[in-house]
């Protein structure tokens, strides 16, 4: 005997969720069995929703309802600086912090020889392409501090600093509030290295 | 700045299931729109369709698209025994070793004093009913090995043994394949007194 079809058909569905094996999704299924019937018709249409109204900003690459996207509109922002960073979701970090006024500019991924992904699989040409229409002064790059990261940091640097563009890069150390003890070397590494005078 | 609404709203969608706290919820919901769009269609339909067509057995509770269930209206199933389990997903576990060929009884749930469940909170009436209305002459609880599926077990029993009908219980003891070493002690005790000659 198998599970009755819509649970089978939605046990599928958990399990192309990454992180989720069978047993999490036939516990999730089930769950979802029950819940009230509101809370599930709106999971369905949140589902919906995010692939029929969210689009890439045309400008920025951003995810956002309407295009271009509020950061990319907005004409208080400063346009002379744009922040590189590697998904959506880092732009949202980067506004929690209240302090950050330039522009952004979202690569979808980073260059990972690993996985196959080269220059053109990003959103590089697009970046190079308001940097040559647009009079910006300053590139920040915010890839992750992965090698992968890092790597992407290293040819955009190469690849935009010769337009006379300055390039920077934020800076590596300790977590505010952590310990010593439990920081890792490499990162202890790059504290040491970027240490300022007091 | 927030996160885009269609965005927010499926991260509250997520963090409705069991075990998803914020971090998570917004890791999913940024995967699912890079999901392939008729995947994340399915992923919907599937939600809609287990609270749609989903109904529990009007005679044993188990989940089903037709009332009465398959099981119940399999006529070549042995109508006096009855397999008493807490939920739906146990009757598929029952099914999938292909031994057992009598009927079932989805309590779903369990006596529980600790979270105010009593009697009548699960389906223990109908249970009660179907022993009358019809010819059991066995019952056999399959609630979990936990303290509440453990004083279930015992209450069932009481309220059905003077009926004159036999109650069994499954069998604790060691799972096939497992180690001494790693068995916790009341497994170990049970296992003990469950012992049979060789």
């Amino acid at each position: 005997m198998h599970y009755p079809e819509p649970i089978a058909k939605l046990i599928d569905s958990y399990m192309k969720l990454p992180g989720i094996g069978q047993k999490t999704a036939t516990r999730l299924a089930f769950y979802t069995l029950d819940m009230k019937e509101e809370v599930v018709n709106d999971f369905a249409k949140a589902l919906l929703s995010v692939k029929r109204d969210l689009h890439f900003c045309s400008i920025c690459g951003n995810i956002t309802e309407e295009d271009p996207c509020e950061i990319c509109q907005d004409t208080t922002r400063d346009r002379s600086t744009i922040l590189v960073v590697e998904e959506p979701k880092d732009v949202m970090s980067m506004e929690k912090m209240r302090e950050y006024r330039g522009l952004y500019h979202v690569l979808h991924g980073v260059l990972s020889p690993m996985e196959g992904t080269g220059p053109e699989d990003i959103n590089i040409a697009s970046l190079l392409q308001r940097l040559h229409d647009e009079a910006v002064e300053e590139v920040i790059i915010a890839t992750n501090a992965t090698t992968d990261g890092e790597a992407t940091a290293m040819y955009l640097s190469r690849l935009i600093k010769p337009a006379g563009i300055k390039v920077t890069r934020l800076a590596h150390g300790l977590a505010v509030g952590s310990d010593i003890e439990y920081a890792d070397e490499v990162t202890l590494l790059k504290a040491v290295e970027g240490r300022r005078e007091l």
